[in-house]
Order: C-alpha cells, then sequence, then structure tokens
C-alpha cells in the first residue's frame, strides 16, 4: 500500500486516499451545496480547493465545475477531466506533499468532518433507468409469479431489459420511505385491496452514474461506454410487491416502484474500481455484434444489507451478495440503451437491478430471501416477510484491497407508516 | 363572440383570443428562447409585456416567472397566477383596449409574425409518464398481442394504467424522428432480428402539463387535480412494433418507445378548454374511493393523423379521432399517478395513451388500423402497413366554438432513415 494520506485514515474507512469518492454536501444546514470528496472521516471542499487554484491541470484550470451546486459539469466533461482531478487530489492529500498538509487555514477551510455535514442528492437526474441484470434475481422473480416451467423469458439472455423508472423520487440515504398506498392484487374474484402495501420490499442494487451523454439518435460503441459511465453508487429500489403484481401488466412497474429509490451519497468512481476489475460471466448464447465487447467486466464489490427493527439496538444482516453476480455488464448495459437513439445526459442513473447470488443467503430481495413471504425471515428474535413500519434497510458495499477498502459507505432509509 | 382581438384572426386560425396556447419561442435564431402566447399568426412575446410592467396583477406584478427560458417558473405558480396572465392577456389583446394597439412601438417589440420564429420546448420536463386510458386502445392491442378471449387485463378497469417514458427523448414538433435500430421478436426459433426497425408507428396521443407539484409522500386529491394541471398538448409516442413486443415481457416499453416523443409547441390551458367539457364515459365499475370524482370530466377535442409520404405533395388523413373517447379522465391519471406519494414537479408530461375511438377510421395508430400490418392502408395511390423512411406525420387538434376555434396547432415529425 504505497500511496498515504496526510489525514488519518483507519485500515477500516471506506475512504482511504485510493478512493476519493465525488458527492455534494452541506458544511452548515444553510450553506449552499457544492461537491466534496470524502477522505477518512473528512469531506473535502472541492469549492474551496478550486477557489484556492490548485485544480491546475489542462481540463479543470478556471473551470467552476466546482462552484456549481451538482457534479453534472464535472461529469460532463468526462475521463480527461476525471483524471486529472483524482491525480491533483491524490497529490494533494497524499502525506509527502505540504500545499494542504501545511497550510492551516487551507485544511481549516476545507476539511470539514463528515459527521457534521448533510449529504445531498449529487446530481441532478434527468433520466432514472432500472435494468434486470441478475439471471438469480430473474429466475427467483420469473418462478415466484409465472411458475418453474419457464421463469425466465426467451429475451433474457439476448438482451439487458430495463424500465424507465422516476426520477423525481429518487432521494438521498437517510431520507424516511414513507410506505405507499395502492391497490393490491386481488384474491380470486374479490375486488382490489385498497390501503397500504402489505408487501413492502428493499431491491439490493447499484447504480451507474452517467457522464458525457450522446445525442439523439447516435448510439454509443459497447466498446467505448465505459468513457460514459463515471462511477457507481448503492441503490435500494424500494418496491410494494402486491402494488406490483397488480399493476404491471402489461405496462411495466409504475407506482409499485415509484414512492422512492434511495442512492448513497458518494459515487466510486471506475477509476477508483479498476484494482477490483473482474471477469463478467461468460454469456450464452452469445450476444449480438452491438452487445458483444471486447473486454467484459464486473466489480468484486461485496454487499451486504442489514435490517434494523424499531426499538432494536442491533442490526441483523439479511443477505451477503457481490456486485459480481450481474450478468450484462454496465457497458453493454449502457450500450443497449442508446442502441435505438436515445440519448443519454449527465447525471443519468442506470440501476442494475436486484443483485441476487445463487445461493439462499445472496438473495437481493425479501421477495426471494422470503419466497413472497412464504418463509418468513428470522430477525433477533422476531420474523419479517416484508418490511414493518420502523425497520431501517441499510445497505453496505465495499471493494478489499491489500491494507486497504474502496468502499461505498452505506445507503439507509426507514419505513414510516402510510398517511 | 363576444371578444374580439384587435389583431386580425381568421375564422379558422387555431389562436383566437379565446384561446391564448402558452409556448417558448426565439424571435431570432440566435435570441434567448422566452415565453410567448399565440394571437392568430403572431406571437406576443410575454418577456416584453412582463418588462412593460403590464402584468400588474398581484400574483405576476413584479415576477419574473416571464423572463425564464421555460414556463416552469409560471407553472409552478397555480391557477390564480394563470387566471390573472389570462384576464391580462385577453384584455390587452381585445379590440377596445388601447394600451398595447395603440403603442406601435410596444406593438413592433412584442409581436413577432408566427412564421419568422422557433418554436422550442415549452417546460424543461423532469419526468414524462404516459398511460393507456382509451378503452378501445387496450382492447385493440390486446386482441392483437394477446388473443380475443381476453383482450383487456383485468386491472384495467380498475386503474389507469401507466409506465413511466423517457423525459430525454422528448422533442419539439417539426423535429426528424431517426428510424431506431434494436431487436426485433424472433419469428419461431430463430434469433432476434437486429437491423433498423420495421414495423415504426405513430400513437396519436394528448398530455396534460402539470402545474404545481406535490411533496413526495403527499397524495393529491382527485378532487383538486385539475388545479395540477397547466393545460395540454398533442403528443405523437413513436413506437417501434418490433422492439417493443421482444423487449417488453415482464418490464414493460423501453426502447420501443425511447427514440422520440414528439410533442406540439402550444399548451392549451384548461381554462380556454372549458367550454368544451364534456361527460367522460360511465365507469363500470365503480373506481374506487380515491378514483371517484365529483365532476368526471373529458374535453371535446377533434384529432385528426394526416401522413404525408416522401416527394408527395399531399397528406392523407389516416385517421379521426376525439379526446372524449378516453375511459380514465385526466384528473384521475394525476390522483393515480400520486396515491402512492409520488411526487410530480412542475412541468411533467402525462401523456393519455393512445386515443382511439370505437370505430374502424378512428383508429389511433398503424398498428390498429393496419391490424399489425396485415390490412395495410391506402394512401393516395400507395399504401402502409408501417411507417416508411420520408414519412411526415402530422397531428391536428382543434375544439370548434360558435364563430371561433380553441387548437393546438400542429404536432409533426418526419421519419429518417436508421444510421
Ligand atoms: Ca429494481
Ligand atoms: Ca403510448
Ligand atoms: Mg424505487
Ligand atoms: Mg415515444
Ligand atoms: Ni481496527
Amino acid at each position: 500500500m504505497a500511496l498515504k494520506s496526510f489525514i488519518q485514515v483507519h485500515h477500516d474507512s471506506h475512504f482511504p486516499i485510493q478512493n476519493l469518492p465525488y458527492g455534494v454536501f452541506k458544511p452548515q444546514p444553510h450553506s449552499l451545496p457544492r461537491p466534496g470528496v470524502a477522505i477518512g472521516d473528512y469531506v473535502l471542499d472541492l469549492s474551496e480547493i478550486a477557489k484556492a487554484g490548485l485544480f491546475n491541470g489542462p481540463s479543470l484550470n478556471n473551470s467552476d465545475c466546482f462552484l456549481q451546486p451538482t457534479l453534472n459539469k464535472f461529469l460532463a466533461m468526462g475521463r480527461p477531466a476525471w483524471k486529472e482531478a483524482r491525480a491533483t487530489l491524490q497529490k494533494l492529500l497524499s502525506s509527502s506533499e505540504p500545499t494542504l498538509r501545511d497550510n492551516a487555514n487551507l485544511r481549516q477551510k476545507s476539511l470539514v468532518p463528515m459527521n457534521k455535514v448533510e449529504m445531498v442528492l449529487p446530481t441532478a437526474i434527468g433520466d432514472y433507468t432500472d435494468f434486470f441484470a441478475s439471471m438469480h434475481h430473474a429466475r427467483n422473480c420469473g418462478t415466484i409469479f409465472v411458475g418453474p416451467q419457464k421463469p425466465i423469458p426467451p429475451n433474457w439472455f439476448h438482451l439487458p431489459i430495463a424500465y424507465h423508472g422516476r426520477a423525481s423520487s429518487v432521494v438521498i440515504s437517510g431520507t424516511d420511505i414513507i410506505r405507499p398506498r395502492g391497490q393490491g392484487h386481488p384474491k380470486g374474484n374479490s375486488p382490489p385491496y385498497f390501503g397500504p402495501s402489505q408487501k413492502l420490499d428493499f431491491e439490493l442494487e447499484m447504480a451507474a452514474v452517467v457522464g458525457p451523454g450522446n445525442e439523439l439518435g447516435k448510439p454509443i460503441d459497447v466498446n467505448e461506454a465505459a468513457d460514459h459511465i463515471f462511477g457507481l453508487v448503492l441503490m435500494n429500489d424500494w418496491s410494494a410487491r402486491d402494488i406490483q403484481a397488480w399493476e404491471y401488466i402489461p405496462l411495466g412497474p409504475f407506482l409499485g416502484k415509484s414512492f422512492g429509490t434511495t442512492v448513497s451519497p458518494w459515487i466510486v468512481t471506475l477509476d477508483a474500481l479498476e484494482p477490483f476489475a473482474a471477469d463478467a460471466p461468460k454469456q450464452d448464447p452469445k450476444p449480438l455484434p452491438y452487445l458483444a465487447e471486447k473486454i467484459s467486466k464486473n466489480y468484486d464489490i461485496a454487499l451486504e444489507v442489514q435490517i434494523k427493527p424499531t426499538g432494536q439496538k442491533d442490526s441483523c444482516v439479511v443477505t451477503k451478495s457481490n456486485f459480481k453476480n450481474l450478468y450484462w455488464t454496465l457497458t453493454q448495459q449502457l450500450a443497449h440503451h442508446t442502441i435505438n437513439g436515445c440519448n443519454l445526459r449527465p447525471g443519468d442513473l442506470l440501476g442494475t437491478g436486484t443483485i441476487s447470488g445463487p445461493e439462499q443467503d445472496s438473495l437481493g430481495c425479501l421477495l426471494e430471501l422470503t419466497w413472497n413471504g412464504q418463509k418468513p425471515l428470522s430477525l433477533n428474535g422476531t420474523t419479517r416477510s416484508f418490511l414493518e413500519d420502523g425497520d431501517e434497510v441499510t445497505f453496505i458495499g465495499c471493494c478489499k484491497g491489500d491494507g486497504y477498502n474502496v468502499g461505498f459507505g452505506t445507503c439507509t432509509g426507514k419505513i414510516l407508516p402510510a398517511p
């Protein structure tokens, strides 16, 4: 572990100098939001670093991209600017570099204790798309809803299936989730149920944050798709299974999803994830040429879901999965999204779909873990078929390096009762 | 017809003083976009009217809502501001009012010939949703894709089905549409087709433009929903039927739709449409209480679709429908959209779904008109199963008053070949 910061970073921290994930924060409740990177227990205020003239490379010199209330402008600048920012910040924060280390005034202005800041959504999200890229999840959902004969629809192996999600209700980690009301699937010939969802679920996902977009009508080549992805966040695609089951034929999920989607505040860049790249699964049948990529890459990101029931002191781990469990890669998802000419914009969010693994204890949602409520989970002396009011759900994602982590922190939300 | 403008308005015009629809335009190619209303063959520049201090009511006095490049700020202000603007503009443009009529300098600055301006998208669209609210369309699609036994899914009569659409690819009337490429439904056991869509279609729709939104978790009551709707536009939800048929199970339409959606430039307000209100169809079964409204209202808006093949001089009318053909009302759509707590934002677009009527010549898309290509339409000596490259599709919508129209103008787009 060569690189070290002058800031003390505990070996368990998700945010050593090898990571430097980007977010947007308010140092005080009434401050304007501004971009920052996480370093140990601190947030480095990039607006202060920019104002101090320390971004002095060719892309960022004189740019106001870090004086914005979102990261969209920085994201639009693309990989050369991202590489330059990363190099500048790794140098500035390293133990051997005096510029910030020995400047008490600048340290005072630019380094804010993480526990003092309020994180906000890092980007303005023009559109949010959710894929369905884990085969295990597809098979389990198909078995539960359609039956065990042909659980995975025939199109699934030919294209990364996705639907358009709701951008307005994407919220930052820590935002409470109000239990949705709606129509639930009727039993037999009875009229549909109406009331608070009785099958409220989480979905363990990650999401890609789009960098430079594309013009309408101009698809992005799968081998260039990585240059359009800035980084990844954790994402909880909260789902009301009873609402979803009744509404989704024939146009897909709508109100069963759109009441809230939670993202983690720190965007971990693909550059920081690169040491954790892993081969993607072999695809059979071979994908069509527009989806056939020269390098087919996943990332080894360990994922965990905890539930803390109201009033209990301890969380209970309910599943452990890994980003590697995805069948369709991020770059295939992005290329597929644009093959019809659809335009992406900086800050767009591309969810992976629920990341379920092959084992019972690696399933990514309660629908699968409890087999649609038939086999309740035991949880520190209580049980859960679906989420109860007061439950706090926390996702954790982390890559384990040699003596350091590249982590995502947490993505959390608590269920409040329906109105 | 009491009210008359000092501006000559032909009796066939869609834009008499009774209408005054809102749009955003550039008077010159390099001007900044600004709001305007259509009056006869002119656009009244609202930024000039505002700068002249003529919006002097309590809501709009000193507001900069008409100095913006979109209507979003005005939309967010709600019905009191909309009523005030309408009253101010109807007075200012009336034949008996000298303020603008007799001020040559202000007329010169504020009245721009419509054929000289470039119209742009009137709002920044945070989210676009598409409903499925015509029973005739639902029945025909179900018959074609699922079979004649149970063509309409059982949920359809209980809730206004919808899906999230793609906001980034909503374009203004007149924008060319590039034929999408993608995977088409395979025949039998062959691999899926890949290439330019062979079943490119239009969908005759209208869309509601949302005014004030709602907070996440706070549904809008169906009896207050009209106050959240500013007005309506024509909308062409271009659809690639072969792509849609292959991708849509189980998560709904995605790339079969997201390559482009065209809206007309002028938003006709609900206030202007009020004289054309019509009873909505009786609903059986009775809707659940959250969808049961005191007044259930449609509008009598005659709709027409024309296709002009490339190189031909004349358009050919391919269908005539009416907004009255919708089963679920706009207010039910909006209330349903928020019942789970989903937040709407000013400028959001809520498409009605294809507006098909009961007769063969009132069907709203080629899928229905040609019965999935089996019965090609004859078109001025040529035929069409689906759209060909070079075809220009034009929607027209108009309410017929006593001696005047309240019209939407046109919504048009031409098909360019796939890349
Ligand atoms: Ca999902
Ligand atoms: Ca549609
Ligand atoms: Mg969600
Ligand atoms: Mg469309
Ligand atoms: Ni330790």
